[in-house]
Order: C-alpha cells, then structure tokens, then sequence
C-alpha cells in the first residue's frame, strides 16, 4: 500500500499515514477485515521508519478503525453500529463444474505432464519435442539484437504479422517451391496456433476430420475440444494410406484432412510423390482441403528435401503450417500459415478475439535473422548433428530387439519403435522415470488411446550424444529386464460362450 | 532451389546442375508445370555462374525434360508418354464458404481497419488503445537486455507461464490489494487470450453473458464468435447500473459478467465502492462468476487508485485479468491472470492446445524489469504526462459544445464524447479522416452496433501533446462545418398509421 506522503509539510508523517488510511477505511476503499500490511513492510513501501507507521496503527486502534489480530496482524474492523440482520446473508461457494462449456470436458491435461518432463534437468529427456538449446545460435542473435532496441520493437504490429518478416518468408517459401507473395503469409504465435485457427474456422461438434494415425498429439485434442469425429487413417512407408482414405472420405464427409507429410511426428515417415499426388486428387475429387502441417521439412538428412504438398497444389486446396519452432527457437513461439485469401481472413479475425498479434521484438529478431542470411547456415550446421544423434540412437538399438525402430527416419526428430508385447507400458514408464529417463508412450498419438500400446516415440535432438547413448542404454535394460522380472502379461483370456 | 554442388569434383558444375534437377524431375519431385528459377536467381543462390546455368538449362532442354515458356521462363515439360484419358479429370475450385463452422459468421472484421489506422505515420490516432511509444522504457531494457541472452531464452517454458514472472506478479497483486500466490497467476499472451479463454471455457451457443453496455469491442466480437447472447447493462456515472442488473441475472442466468470497473474502456468511468460491493452480492446470490478486466487500473492521475472486484472478493467468485499492454508495451503481449485453481487448470489446457506458452523472452525481460524495481518508478513518470495531455484535450473539447465528455476521467486512456445529433458519424469520420485525424465512433461499443450512435471515443494518450490538441481542435472544426455545412439529418420522421 503506497500512500501519499510529503516530508516537508508540518504534519507529522505518522498523522499523514493515520490520515491516509483513516480516509480509505471511511470512503469504504478498505473494507472490513481487510489486513492492513505489516508495519515494517508499509515503513519499507513508503520509506518511513517503522516506528513511525506503529505510532499510526496505534492511533487508528484508538479510534476503533482498526484492530489487532492474532496470527493476521493489523486489520480493519468492522463498523460499529448495528449490523442490518437482513444483510447478513450466507453466500455460497461457486460450483464452477456446472458452468463449463460441455466440450471442455473432452479434454484433459495429462498431456501437460510429458511438457513440463523437459524442465526436470536431471532427466535424460527422449520425450522432448524440441532441438538441443545448446545449437540456437546465440551469439549471432546477440550481434543482431544489440544495437537494435527501439521503440517500435515494442509496439503494436497488424494483426497478419510483422510486414518485412511476411516478405522473408515468401522468399524462404521459395526454396520449398511454394509460390506465395507476402499477403498470402501470416504470422502465428507458432503452428500449433494454425491448427487451433482451423479448428475454429471449420469445426462444429460432430463435425468429421481425418488425420492420419498415429499424428501430433495436441492435433488430436484440439480437434476433440471441437467436439469433431476424428477418424484416423493408417500409415505405412510411403506414409498415409490413400487406399483407405477414399472410402472415408466418401463416409464421412470430413471438413478437412490433417496431415504431416514430411518427417512425420510421431513416425518420421515421409510420404511418398505418388502418394502426394494421390492425396491431392482424392481432396480434388471430393472438394476436402488439407491442412498440411510441415515443421520438419528442412531436416532433411539426405539430398531429398520433400517437396510440400503446397507446391504440388496447383488449385488452392491446401493450408500450409510451418514454425521456427523446431529448427530454431521453441520459446519464440513464431509459426506462419501460407494459405488462399478466405481462409487467410477468416485467420485475422480469429487473431484479433484471441491475441491480437504474434509478440513484436520476435518477429523482428527472426526478420533480421532470415534477412542476413543466418537461416540456411544454420540449417546446415544441425542437421549433420541431428543426423548423427540419429545414428547413435539407432546403433544402440540395434544391440538388440527389444525396441525396434518401425523405419528409419530421413530426417526429422523421432525414432518410432515397436516394443515387445509382453511389456507393460505403464511398468516400462514408471521403471524408466526411475532411472532418470522420459519418452512418450505410443498411445497419446491416437485418436482412440487404446491404440498404440505397443510403440514408444524416442526423440534423438534435444540431447547430446552422450545422454541419447546412455537414456537409449538404459531403455533398453529396462525392457529387458522387464522382460524377464515384469508382471506377466499374457494376451486376454479368450471370452468362453455362456451355455 | 539449392542444388548440392562440389566445384572441386571433375565433373563439370553445369553438367551437376544438369543432373540434379534431372533427377528431381524423373523422380517426379518437379511435376510438370513447375517454373524453375530464373537462371540468374539459381546462379546466385547456389553461388555459380549465370553462364553455367543457361548451359545446364539448355542441356534439359535439349533432353526434352523443360521447355521455354513465353512470360514464365523455364518449366518442366509434360511427360511425353501418352496421358491416361482418364486421368484427365476436371478439378472444380473449392468452394470454401460452405465448409466454415457456422459461428464464423457471427463476427466481422470491420475492426481490423481502425487497428491498423496506428501504421498509418501522418495521421493523428486519436483512436488508439495503446500508450506512447516515446515513453517506451527503451533506455531501461537496453541495459537489461544486454547481457542477458542465454540459451534458456529461447526454449519452451511451462504453459502457465515462466514461474519467475509469475512470483514478481504475486508481489505487484499485493500493491493492488489481491493476495495470490504465484501459483495462482498464469501467464497469458494480452489479457486478450484471457478474454478469449473465458469464452471457450464456458460459452455454448445461446448462452447468455452480461457485459457493461457500452464495452471493449473485441470483448464484443469473441462473445458473439462464441454464438452467446450478449446483455448489455448501461452505466451512469457510478459504473455498472446493479439495479438493472439484478433483473436480467434472474432473467437471462449468464455463464459469467464481463466487467471493467476501473477507467473503463472507452467511458473512462471508475465503478463506485458501493456498486462493486453489490454487484458483487449479486453475484453470490445468483451464483455468476465475474470476468474481471482491468487492464487501465495502475492508470490513476489522483491518489485514489480503485480497488478491484478481486481485493473485495472472499468467495472465489472473481477472475481477474490484467495487462502490461497499456502500461508498458503492447507488442510484447503479455498479460496475465489470477483465478481460482478450476479455472487456472482450463485456461492451463486451452494454453496447450492454441499456442503452448507464452513468448520466453517477452517473459524473461519483464521479469527483469520488475525484479529491478522499474515498474513503479515507470508508473510515476507516464501518469502525469497522460494525466496533462487528457487536460489538453479537456480544454480544447471546452471551447465548444460540439463534442462534450460525458464525465472527465481520472485515469485511464480515453474521453467519451457526445455529438450534437444532427451529426452524421460516417460524414464526421470521413472528413476528419481526410484531414488526418482519427477516433473511434461510438456504435462499436455496442452489443448492437444501432446504439452508440451520438458517441465517439477519444485517447489522449498516444500522441504527443501538440498533436493532441491539434487532432482535437480539427475534430471541433469538423463537427462545426458539418452542423452548418452538412446533409441535413433530422429526426427519423414518425411512422404514420395506415388507415
């Protein structure tokens, strides 16, 4: 409580305090019970001496404003005439469970333990979804940020985006063969913000929406708060199965497909040209656009970048997501949507109810980043280290078959494995955390959580290659001796027919 | 497009070109149709020759893989195998409307405009929500900011917020009269999200909420994209008016009250003490939580800084928001929330699944100027300056009647003014827009946009003083010229009954 003060008035500040307060109290400012702060805390605020704010307080307990407490200090004290019996009323506590929106209760926050896992330092971390933080390229951002505080950095920006970042990455957009002038690019606060966007956009509940299975977890949720059906469609090598998408498609009417084609989180399978092509004529054919999420893209370990679905579009069909999230900052929370004018509109106004702009400084920071030419050198120095965590990785793995990599990713940030059926996952969890390492457990991935027992996700870019050598080594020792010493799990016992 | 090129290998550089986007087309990874890059932009991207490109080009060329076009440049040829007539299907455009959620529709963007009025450098805002950028504490995070990029500054933090700011927003609650503890804050992008949170947590289509009438118009446009019922309570001079207010909580059982008690936005009115108290029974008795905004409340010119819904709550009915956006800077986004653990643990789940967390360091650099003790002192310099360019204002509106304060704010951004009715807003807003002076009309405040019409909202705070009364006076001079020179507007004639 800062109070008005003057030292060279003739009132004696301690009377300037009783008055001070004295006047809150009877204006109703401070209302009965409140506790006043402790002396030498108000001394402190108000750079008095504490002495004299006790020679205050005892003033106001003379006139009966105040009184003290035990165990809560000074507090106001209530009025003295005689309460009105009728205001007296019991208030009860607010049941907030009856006022929540009934699509808030599709989702719950397990999820929100795996995030918070990265924080814990002393863990290995295979379940990270982010790079190491010792490859950001720290000290070029010093040299970019250093003579440039100013005060637009601060202000406000339009709602689509810091303009000269919008034009960077139309020129970034080129290298991945997408055509798109700086209008059709929006800025996000990160992709996962273009997934919610088009939740927004298109769902109503029972809505149908078609992702493949397994997929990006919060994909999943976002679109479960929506109240829609996700309906789930397999991958294989060449990545979603086009077989089965089409009687779906012609099923369930899906207002649009999800996909991330390249690197694939959890899998890392890339999906094949034919595929590709496969995909878009099935949208064509039955007029489903795609929301093609691509934040792995440029982790290519070999010379085959794969081409978006974006740029084999040649009808509008496609909603394109990116981010820096996962090749350069995690905390900048920058992502960007490439997509045609209605749907780029419909975006703006969902910024403009939700946050109003992605924050300023980090679009300016990454502009300067992109506009000195950092982005494509930066991309080169990861990638061959990511790619060699990769093969560390899968070198342990390899020692033996108690986690077997479904394929082997070229590119990206996951290892898919397989476990042997007789494991428990919660028991494999429980015994890993134990010994200091975190992964994620396959069936967060699907639709249906009853799916994907079987399949872990290793992520091999957040640690150094020592720690993913030694968390794979200790993955592997806890399936094997689970294995041998695990509660046994034999397949459920075949239902007999009641006779 | 960055072809892998070793000038050191004895093949020659164009022949590597050559085969590399050979490959790219046979493998199908360049369709047909695709543009290659101008010769000279794939010189200098892969850092040869423009004489090297043309030659690799003419070598596709003559191998029948690209062809010139007039007006494109180079493109890759169709395959020259026979086409599959059934192949050749028509592709209709996608019709985009259909597919959008219904809600959608409910909101438009005619805001987008009057936000983006702020870029426009010769015009005078007088409708801006933001402060001055020259007051800015640039100097201040220059110094902060210096040494202070590390690796952790750009990695993921925890959904509800980096728990440092979160502990320094603790200590800034108690100079406000709120006691919460860091665990009960979270971390928002703008008070915005909290806005938008709240919705999402417990608005169903047909829901009613109750808002000040007039109100923040974003505030407006989120409740009606959630397909609420939005009542409108007046306000006279002591803030919301509770004696109609208990009618329609009988009568409408709103999900919640959308309040801004201090310095409202946009009348600049202060809730008295006596209508906080009852509105607060009221909500006890019909057991509606209060969404309470206050993002001007810090913004006080007199010794009497209002007291919040929050401090004066003991039942946990209140979630308060506030923000850094008006105080400090808007382009961080950052904003922030105190509420009771049900609510923090589903705005905790809306975070994951939207944007994640909010922008690192944005939080880190906050933080720091809290920790460092800049708030307060920062406080103290921008209030006396706001508080003489409102008296500017004041005393240029004072000439005339022709744009009259319906009360004289004692904080806050904004004078709400009455016009003379015979005015016409759309011709006032045009010719002060064509003499380069903007404001926001009135009607936008509005649950429905048909009231408010004799209104209009004034900031004093984001232009500097002379441009403040210069905006002012050209608005005056307006108003004047149209009550002479204007299309007579007179009352709207009675309706004759049909006999």
């Amino acid at each position: 409580m800062r109070l008005t003060i003057d030292k060279h008035l003739p009132t004696p500040v301690y009377k300037q305090i009783k008055d001070a307060i004295k006047e809150k109290i009877l204006s109703g400012l401070l209302p009965a019970g409140f506790i006043l702060p402790p002396e030498r805390r108000l001394a402190n605020i108000n750079d008095v001496s504490r002495s004299t704010v006790i020679k205050a307080y005892d003033e106001l307990k003379a006139l009966g404003l105040v009184k003290a407490h035990r165990g809560k200090g000074t507090i106001v004290a209530e009025k003295t005439e005689p309460e009105n019996p009728k205001k007296n009323k019991q208030v009860f506590p607010l049941s907030w469970h009856p006022l929540f929106e009934k699509k808030m209760h599709n989702i719950s926050d397990t999820i929100s333990d795996m995030i918070n896992t990265e924080n814990q330092r002393e863990m290995i971390s295979l379940a990270a979804g982010i790079g190491d933080p010792q490859l950001f390229p720290i000290q070029t951002l010093q040299t970019i940020q250093s003579d440039r505080v100013h005060h637009e950095l601060f202000n406000f920006c339009a709602v689509e985006g810091y303009y000269p970042l919008r034009e960077h990455l139309s020129q970034l957009m080129t290298l991945r063969n997408i055509v798109a002038s700086a209008k059709e690019i929006m800025i996000l606060s990160g992709s996962m913000q273009g997934i919610d966007f088009a939740a927004r956009t298109f769902l109503s509940p029972g809505d149908a929406v078609i992702v493949e299975e397994p997929t990006f977890l919060q994909a999943i949720q976002r679109f479960k708060a929506a109240g829609a059906k996700i309906i789930g469609i397999p991958l294989d090598k060449q990545g979603l199965r086009t077989d089965i998408l089409e009687a779906q498609l012609a099923r369930y009417k899906p207002k649009f497909i999800y996909t991330i084609p390249s690197f694939h989180n959890p899998t890392g399978t890339v999906m094949s040209m034919e595929r590709r092509l496969e995909l878009l004529d099935l949208a064509y054919k039955f007029q489903v656009p795609i929301l093609e999420d691509d934040p792995y893209g440029e982790l290519n370990f070999t010379n085959d970048k794969p081409l978006p679905l974006h740029a084999l579009d040649h009808y509008g069909y496609v909603i394109y997501l990116s981010t820096f999230s996962k090749v350069l900052f995690p905390g900048m929370r920058v992502g960007w949507v490439v997509a045609p004018e209605p749907i780029l509109k419909k975006f703006a106004i969902l910024k403009q109810i939700s946050d109003l702009h992605v924050n300023t400084p980090a679009q300016v920071l990454l502009n300067r980043f992109l506009e000195d030419g950092h982005f494509e050198p930066h991309l080169n120095h990861i990638k061959p280290i990511y790619k060699a965590r990769r093969d560390i990785m899968l070198s342990v793995l390899k020692q033996s078959e108690d986690a077997t990599p479904l394929i082997v990713p070229e590119g990206g940030f996951y290892l898919w494995c397989k476990l042997p059926t007789s494991i428990s996952q919660k028991e494999l969890f429980a015994l890993c955390a134990a010994k200091g390492v975190s992964y994620i457990p396959g069936h967060v991935f699907y639709p249906q959580q009853s799916d994907g027992e079987q399949f872990i996700r290793l992520n091999f870019t957040h640690e150094s290659h020592q720690k993913i050598k030694k968390g794979t080594e200790i993955l592997l020792e806890s399936v094997s001796y689970l294995k041998s010493h695990g509660k046994h799990h034999p397949m459920k016992r075949e239902s007999r027919p009641i006779v």
